[in-house]
């Protein structure tokens, strides 16, 4: 890979959730939370094995009440991938999420007070339980408000440096801390600033971001700058909208800051005054056919000769618009033309034929 | 605004396109590009006066005929913003798109040749046109990729680089430059690189960036990077598809970083277990309702009482839900308890006040 390409990642201490490493190296995880009532269990097994599906590492679940946390038992049995229990206020709760076998939890410092935090971290620690300090803009403690005048990556940074001292003084160190706001410049600074001040892995996210269109801008905006300085170890991009296109949104991230390469790259161009074939069409029914695909694949979808032999040329498969035809390319090379109608289909087999291809060298 | 949300600008000179400054200090320019056959006219003015209505400041037609090239007359007449003709291969075509009343042409080094691009600066001088450096990866010269082995950072800024000294070589300084990859890291790398060598107004787009989706994270990632460190006077996001939506997502990025502030900010959870209202539908039928808005303000849409409070005090207006009912947030103050089927309409009226306020004061 070229030098340009290549991101040095901040060294953290490796920490984990069941069986999923964060920090210390590790690929930089991808994780969602369901939108569930964690009381209906058959719903939110089903809702996380969507999320399995569409490459979730780890899955949080709301636990705001009992009944709530009871039912995280019974979850548990029927996923593949960690549990994570998110709690606020109550270390009741806390306690009862991981006596029930959560793999992690995540509390927030500003809202359960220091002693309750004390009960917390005995219980995780007998059962080896994570746990996330997810210090959030919108529900920072009254000190550091006042202290700081409003919720500002100082008073965010504070937090949750006051949380990690009380964390240690009881020899508990598998944390994994968040500074959420959403507000991105102040979710970038408040990560940039605690990055320099701990080795606990970092897991990112611009809270309350929106749906998706509105969160595909500002979470790849946030978490984008952090993971392209090496700032990160497991990110959550936050919808308002299904949890699946979470773990979208968050592999695109990834793959276009080439850190983690899964799933298909469609470079395809804006169909200017000179495109001359019907390539909005194309691209749609392209992408609706490589839905849910994991192959990293790089495919070139152009409209007209300008830059598309030469997008094409650095593509894994790629076509290229003519009047009523396409160029069809391969690894750089014109294979042939193909008339319009034919583009998809042909598209297709050869990408099919390309991860068959694949697979057969990989054993 | 507080420190941390500040962003230093690098100076550039400013150079102009018709009556829009770009670079010296100007706000960055949101620009677009049709996706009309430019022959026809009436499409052509019909998608810029949209993109006008969008917000979109700099128009950009492809011309790739002679009949193109002609009917930038009549384009011209009926349209409130620049246009500028996006030129390949021929410097007849650009010639005469200068000659047809164009406010700015863009052509690409690679496929035209020293000798013509001379042509086409005497042209753009007599006229005051100014002239895009548009290096594209993708459309590199032979010698650039033979050199370097590729599109790399080092040779796309090397392609402009040359361009620029036969620019000043005829005393023509109405300079942008953009050097677009479809690939981010490289799009990034070759901005900085640039950046330091030259200080004519960069143009920023990450080039073929697929649909909607794809685009909004990596548009947001190369672009939002870029701006953050205070790189770029224009920026251009690539979708296929309508271009009303470049403008809505260039808009969002600049909003994101505060860099300009259009539109309302819509800060919405991602809707957990914890959720006692149908955020889904409200979020959907707010954003629905202000499509179009043109005023900033910042309106938190919140699903509990966790960061609910905390997120509606930082916004201009908010709700944050309860059991069928919502609370009603003004300037971080309580306002009044409201049912959960009147929510949207009480809530529009209270932004719609907000607006009617805002111009009482203006004025």
């Amino acid at each position: 890979m070229m030098e340009h390409l290549t991101i040095k990642r901040k060294k953290t201490r490796p920490v984990y959730v069941g069986d999923v490493q964060v920090g210390g190296g590790a690929p930089i995880v991808v994780q969602s939370m369901t939108c569930t009532d964690t009381r209906d269990v058959k719903a939110t097994i089903e809702q996380i094995g969507r999320l399995e599906d569409a490459g979730c590492e780890l899955a949080r679940v709301a636990v705001p009440d009992r009944e709530a946390a009871q039912s995280l038992v019974n979850i548990k049995k029927d996923i593949k991938i960690p549990l994570i229990a998110d709690i606020h206020f109550s270390h009741i709760l806390a306690i009862e999420a991981i006596k029930n076998g959560v793999d992690g939890i995540r509390i927030n410092p500003g809202n359960i007070g220091k002693e309750k935090i004390r009960e917390i971290i005995s219980a995780a620690g007998e059962r080896d339980v994570a746990i996330r300090i997810g210090v959030n803009a919108g529900s920072l403690e009254k000190e550091m408000l006042s202290k700081y005048g409003g919720p500002t990556p100082a008073a965010l940074v504070e937090s949750a440096l006051n949380s990690i001292a009380v964390f240690e003084d009881m020899g508990f160190y598998s944390i994994k801390v968040s500074l959420k706001s959403s507000d991105v410049a102040t979710m970038v600074a408040a990560y940039r600033l605690i990055s320099d001040k701990t080795d606990y892995p970092l897991h990112l996210g611009v809270t309350e971001a929106g749906s998706i269109i509105s969160s595909s801008v500002k979470s790849s905006i946030g978490i984008g700058i952090l993971l392209y300085e090496g700032i990160g170890d497991t990110i959550r991009v936050s919808i308002t909208g299904d949890p699946v296109t979470e773990a979208d949104i968050a592999y695109r991230i990834l793959r276009t800051l080439n850190i983690r390469r899964v799933g298909p790259d469609i470079i395809s161009c804006p169909a200017c005054g000179r495109c001359e074939i019907d390539l909005f069409r194309l691209v749609e029914e392209v992408e609706k056919r490589l839905a849910g695909m994991k192959e990293y694949m790089k495919i070139a979808l152009m409209g007209c000769v300008v830059n598309g032999p030469g997008e094409a040329a650095e593509a894994d498969i790629g076509i290229a618009g003519g009047r009523g035809l396409g160029m069809l390319f391969k690894k750089g090379e014109v294979i042939r033309k193909v008339k319009e109608e034919n583009l998809v289909d042909v598209l297709m087999d050869e990408i099919e034929g390309e991860v068959a291809s694949r697979r057969k060298h990989a054993e």
